[in-house]
């Protein structure tokens, strides 16, 4: 660094250039000029608060002192009342960092003369010894370590450390309060232009030319004569949200000290557990009482103030925005509303989106200790602890004994599906967020870690050996925080969901703005109850396949796939018909008579067959027919790219006799739950369409099977059949397609597959690279890629709504909880947007916020 | 049927009407009304060849006859010299099909009468027994065997056939030629309305209104007094098409009696084999033969002429197209040409594109007996003969000894390509007509079958059992044919091709009109070579990996497969650069100067690594690693669908050491080639792209790879770079990833499977009865998608022409050789499209009739 006196030496050879505005009521303090403390500390100027006096420096002029030219420090320092002040950060949003403040900038060796005599040697001391450190590290830029806070405060101390800056630098601590409050803005401003500093704020969404303010504020002692301290004081709770104070005071303090200490400190209101500053300083606590409610009623935001008591004077230092949870952020927000400070709007637009996710599932709670012994793909949010087992039995044997299960798995099939709804959370070896295990999780609101590719998996022995080198064996206590993608070693601590009366108001005034439906994609009870509790709009997607594993059905899909005679096959699934009118029977006394979406069977049939030597032995035993019929049965259905191969609507037609019956079980369950309730409407979705016919074929059969059920029962009722866009092909043919469909709902998961000819199970390997390298901007299974897949769902709707104007739109795949995704599809002019249960309320509040932002006509 | 009677009867009550126009030279006859014959026989009469009197039935009048109006049959007959006379039919098309014709009505006891005096009896038993077996037959439906033309000709035989008719039908064999041609007419027009007739037809490329034309024609007699006779001639041969008579003449016989003669035909011209009708009426060979010549010259054709001669007087009764196979079509076209009898234009468009593909292969001999043993799909067209081996080893040790071998996989794999190239022909069990197997024997030219799943293979015990149970064993010898599907026992007989200097004639002409770019996709050097001698104009897609299969190459393709380090990836790959080099040189040389482009490295590494336990266990002995690490690796490189999973650029950016080290061989090569001969400047193109970064990336390091080169050799050279547009993405931002691109070649296979989202190697199970049940209309992978894919080709071709105007669009999926997607391609104004060797004539000639068709302006 420059040498002091050198530096004071130039100050005087240049021109100098007057950056600096008093803060008072009517100065032009703004946030984008000035930063956000600069204009907080406005506010409670204008609210006639007890703030010292304090001058703003502004963005513009922090740039030019970044770059070398020299502000009149002297002139600014002449307009305070004594040459004794701090410094303190300034930026646009308080999330973007910033150099930490600096007190007492003037104290030297005269000036602690004086104080010594005013306030005692030990206040005297303590105040320069902090301003020697604080320059020291971070405006000198020499090792902490020599200059660390030690117990004493007396005149050896002080010495020592003015001794250590002299050693360091080979001069004397400066003394000319100027030339120290010009090296103090200098460094600070240099700070924030360094380029850590600059890419650390990007990563917080901050502009690349964000600017920096500083505020230079009087100083007002906490420490000397009479009652002098300093604290900080909220109203209402960070964690929770609730109303009511919590902070600390410390006597013969500065700063921020009285959270810092490790005793001392006093609570602020009466306590039984300790003094208080109600208790000793009773008028100072009602002042304080008082312009809280003023800041949260006046600057409509709960408020942290930052404050000292100098010789029994009360001085407000600070105030900014009560930093909080996703829990508490709702809470605050609605409360404010309930009270009238805020619009319900705004209440609203206060809550962003994504965070509610944080509410809906249990956490780990951040303030316990975290023994991370793998790190994977954060797949499905919330956090559980349970025994490790490696397979689905043994989850499926824990929940019978009542003991909570993490189901460990290389990757997961459909044949484990009941394992993980007996277990409590997943992790698996590999696949990324879209993998089996990553959406068959979320739909279970199941934390779920996937592609934890750094663990050394051994289903035989029962082992996974983590990155470094501790073997966890069957029956180990883990944690899954799927919100994170980490796994922790033991039960961590946790935090429960908090779905309370705040979150209940907010989405019911959600709801009452937006226009765009938010619908679920739920597979069974358990999965529409979460979306009716999460007041989904109906269900947009109903996979029927796993409706299939369970045993006994299991058993005869494999005599259905077995035979080769339509009659044997149908008489098969004639067994399967009184399960899957249960099925959907069930599913429409959920919904209370909300729209029902129903996937026929989608799967290639290969899914329902064993695929090692001891199942297929299994199977031969239980059919009786030979292994080898079994073994070349299996091989006969095996597919190179099961993705692209016999399965949807090409089943469909290849094997009717397996929609006939899911269509008469539809029917029959529409007309017993029709008996319950209101009259219920199926919506049926044929999958994988590619050309027109494929959609005239099933419609022709689907009605006939409506015909004959009428028929039967003599009961009349109605339903929709329409067409889940998932190939490019059918996009583009939309227009065909249409003309036999009464909705279109895309697939984005699997037309963002073959838009970019990309497996979502397989492009884990190197989509993190990919997208780290920015090949591709974001992952486009997580982030709907809006100029390619986005341009089929627009080419698709116009198309379909050209050849039927009434036809209904929507998007169900992963990505229809992002408000990304939401946002397309509004502006697309969806109906509805599906998504799995659990972001049901994510999407309602995204859906509400568009409809704010951006109003359409 | 109703009785004759009844019909006379029945005539007399309806107003009749005239629909029946006597064939003169200025008579109004046209194709489209009164069919091809009719117009022919018009001909002929303006030739004023000695064509009895015919009068000509219009399609309108032989539709209203099927519909049961009456026509003017008593009036018609009144127009002939006596009332006897046939009937044959007159389609638009002669391929369309139509009843057989009717010869003698007007026959009854009172003429036969009066032939037993003029013509003896056993001349008018001849001409009575033929119509009453044809009118038995043909018109009341009566069983044919009791009808079975006996050796006698005598009273009995014909009084047998009376009697059997009068048993048969209660009435006696109707007397009123009227009421006889009556029947004859509308039994011939509800024919060709039935059913199959119109389903047979359609099949045929008829339209559903195709209308019947009939032509009535004077009877004259073949049997009777003095030299009479009937028979066929043409000029040209069927097979051959070279100049030259054939036919067959037979003395006392009616109609083509002469070709179905089994003794007493004899031949035309003088031969020492036996008698000829040169030999002994020599006047009426030559009047034939210069009625002959005048046909050639004046109807532009080699016709085939029907007569016959009454008591030493010629009659032509008919002239037809000869019939031809493919090199005869060729060989026709390209004399009348040379002839100056039609315009070289006229010859290009006379020769259908799709059947040279019969010209360019070995042939089953259709004249041979084939024995079927199995039927699968005709993959690569020619036929083969050669012994069976289960394994590519077996059938290169097959070609090391001499022995050609048919190679039987159950499906092929890279692994089986130096297997395909030692083999003679190939029979998979599994696959589609753009399976592994069918795509790389098209490129070799080499007959396959695949997808014969009607055959159970045993690989183990080296056997196969066809559907009637026969087994076949390893060295047994058959006989594959791969344009029509077909497996034979043993050895068939065969033709050989047929690249003769009329086929090379004809191409010239072709070359010299059309308007589109043809190359070839060519992966060898021998593939190479067939694409120069078939004058493709370079190559479109060279694939490069299977320049990694060499024994050699595998091994260290494995090694740097097996390393972490990008060290010693790069190292490994050092060994493989001389040996691309060498390929790449020897592509240039084969060449000559015209562009080649080379497609980077585009499938994923684990078709590298053995897929069964001994392939690993002998790859962990050669790597000297513990088998393991093997495993391991070749599950962690497993993928689900391969297809859409790590490989082409994916693999390109992940592992840039493949492609740097391409780029290096293709860049030293050029310099290499380009000393020998014009300068080479070769195409690089990236697959599998799907967005701009994957091409600047890669753009970027192959430029720095070129700048190395230059600076290293000391030599400059220019090279293109573009992109193979397969995924939809690619084509839908084809506007942003041809700002980096010089060209941009529709890889129209993987196009056509994302876009449907559809396997070719799954798809086989299903497409038949997709295509049958019109699902799809066409099998996608056989004919371009012109809605689907092909709308995404517009797409493409039209964003990366206005993105940079003088790029090059060019299509390179296996659809390039189709005369469809030539014509789709040249509307979309491509530069250029790229197929199969084999296939390269039929595209240079359906670019040809496409100009000359539709001429663009």
């Amino acid at each position: 660094m420059l040498h002091p006196l050198l530096l004071g030496a130039a100050v005087q050879k240049h021109v100098e250039f007057k950056g600096f505005t008093r803060i008072r009521r009517v100065a032009p303090i703004a946030i984008d000029t000035h930063g956000g403390r600069a204009k907080a500390l406005q506010r409670l100027i204008r609210l006639d608060f007890p703030v010292p006096a304090t001058v703003a420096v502004s963005f513009d002029s922090v740039h030019r002192i970044a770059s070398g030219e020299l502000p009149d420090v002297a002139g600014l320092l002449e307009t305070f009342d004594t040459p004794l002040v701090s410094v303190r950060p300034s930026s646009q949003d308080p999330d973007w960092g910033g150099p930490g403040a600096i007190l007492n900038i003037g104290m030297n060796d005269a000036r602690h003369a004086e104080l010594t005599q005013s306030h005692g040697e030990e206040a005297a001391n303590a105040i320069y010894l902090r301003f020697v450190q604080s320059y020291a590290i971070n405006v000198a830029r020499l090792d902490p370590d020599m200059f660390e806070m030690g117990k004493g405060l007396d005149n050896a101390a002080l010495k020592s450390a003015l001794d250590a800056y002299e050693y360091e630098t080979d001069e004397y601590f400066p003394q000319d309060p100027a030339a120290q409050l010009l090296e103090v803005l200098r460094s600070m401003a240099r700070a924030w232009e360094g380029t850590s500093a600059r890419l650390l704020r990007e990563a917080r969404g901050a502009p690349a030319d964000a600017g920096l303010g500083l505020v230079v504020q009087q100083m007002v002692l906490g420490v000397g004569p009479g009652e002098s301290g300093s604290g900080v004081i909220q109203f209402a709770d960070s964690t929770t949200g609730k109303s009511g104070i919590t902070g600390r005071y410390l006597g013969q303090s500065q700063g921020r000290d009285a959270l810092r200490a490790t005793n001392g400190a006093i609570y602020l209101t009466n306590d039984p557990r300790g003094p208080s500053l109600e208790g000793q300083l009773p008028e100072v606590f009602e002042k304080l009482k008082s312009i809280g409610d003023t800041c949260r009623t006046k600057l409509r935001e709960e408020m942290q103030l930052e404050f000292t008591v100098e010789n029994g004077a009360l001085h407000i230092l600070d105030a900014t925005r009560v930093t909080r949870s996703a829990r508490a952020a709702v809470r605050i927000a609605v409360a404010l509303a309930n009270d009238g400070i805020i619009e319900k709007n705004e209440a609203i637009l206060r809550i962003e989106p994504r965070s509610l996710s944080d509410l809906l599932h249990r956490h780990v709670d951040p303030r316990g200790k975290r023994d991370v012994i793998l790190t994977g793909i954060a797949a499905s949010p919330g956090a559980a602890v349970g025994r490790v087992v490696y397979s689905a039995s043994d989850a499926q044997a824990g929940a019978a004994r009542g003991e909570p299960s993490i189901l460990v798995r290389r990757e997961t099939t459909p044949e484990d599906i009941r394992g993980m709804h007996a277990a409590v959370g997943v992790l698996t070896e590999r696949g990324g967020v879209t993998s089996h295990a990553a959406v068959i999780a979320r739909g279970l609101g199941l934390p779920c870690v996937v592609g934890a590719s750094d663990m050394r998996l051994n289903h035989k022995n029962k082992t996974l050996v983590t990155p470094d080198g501790r073997t966890i064996r069957e029956g180990d206590i883990l944690t899954i925080d799927g919100s994170t993608g980490q796994v922790l070693a033991g039960a961590a601590d946790m935090l429960d969901p908090a779905l309370d009366d705040a979150f209940q108001t907010l989405m019911g005034w959600a709801d009452a703005v937006r226009d765009i439906g938010v619908r679920a994609n739920a597979d069974t009870p358990a999965e529409a109850q979460v979306a009716r509790n999460f007041a989904a709009q109906g269900i947009g997607l109903c996979r029927t396949e796993h409706m299939f594993f369970d045993e006994d059905r299991l058993t005869v899909m494999r005599e259905m796939i077995f035979t080769d005679d339509p009659k044997d096959r149908a008489a098969a699934l004639d067994r399967l018909l009184p399960m899957q009118r249960a099925d959907f029977t069930e599913l429409f006394r959920i919904m209370q008579g909300q729209p029902v979406c129903i996937r026929l069977f989608d799967p290639p049939l290969h899914e329902f067959l064993p695929s090692d030597r001891e199942g297929m032995r299994d199977l031969a035993e239980a059919l009786a027919v030979p292994l080898s019929d079994v073994t070349r049965r299996v091989e006969s259905l095996s597919e190179f790219n099961p993705m692209l191969g016999m399965r949807g609507v090409r089943l469909g037609i290849t094997v009717p006799e397996i929609y006939d019956m899911q269509a008469r079980a539809i029917f029959e369950a529409t007309i017993e739950a029709s008996k319950q309730g209101d009259p219920v409407v199926p919506e049926i979705m044929i999958p994988l369409v590619s050309a027109r016919r494929e959609v005239e074929i099933v419609k022709a059969r689907v009605d006939a099977v409506a015909a004959a059920v009428r028929t039967e029962r003599g009961v009349d009722f109605d339903y929709r059949l329409g067409v889940m866009v998932e190939t490019p092909r059918a996009a583009l043919r939309a227009f065909d397609i249409s003309q036999h469909s009464d909705f279109l709902s895309f697939g984005t998961n699997d037309l963002t597959q073959m838009t970019y000819g990309l497996s979502r199970d397989d492009a884990g390997r190197f989509m993190s690279s990919y997208v780290s390298q920015g090949v591709f901007s974001e992952d486009p299974f997580h982030i709907l890629d809006a100029e390619g897949v986005g341009e089929l769902l627009t080419i698709g709707a116009d198309r379909a709504r050209k050849a039927r104007p009434a036809i209904s739109i929507s998007l169900c795949g992963e990505h229809g909880g992002n408000p990304e995704s939401i946002a397309f599809c509004r502006t697309a002019g969806f109906d509805y947007v599906s998504c799995s249960p659990y972001r049901v309320p994510v999407a309602r509040l995204a859906a509400a916020h568009l409809a704010l932002k951006q109003p359409v006509s």
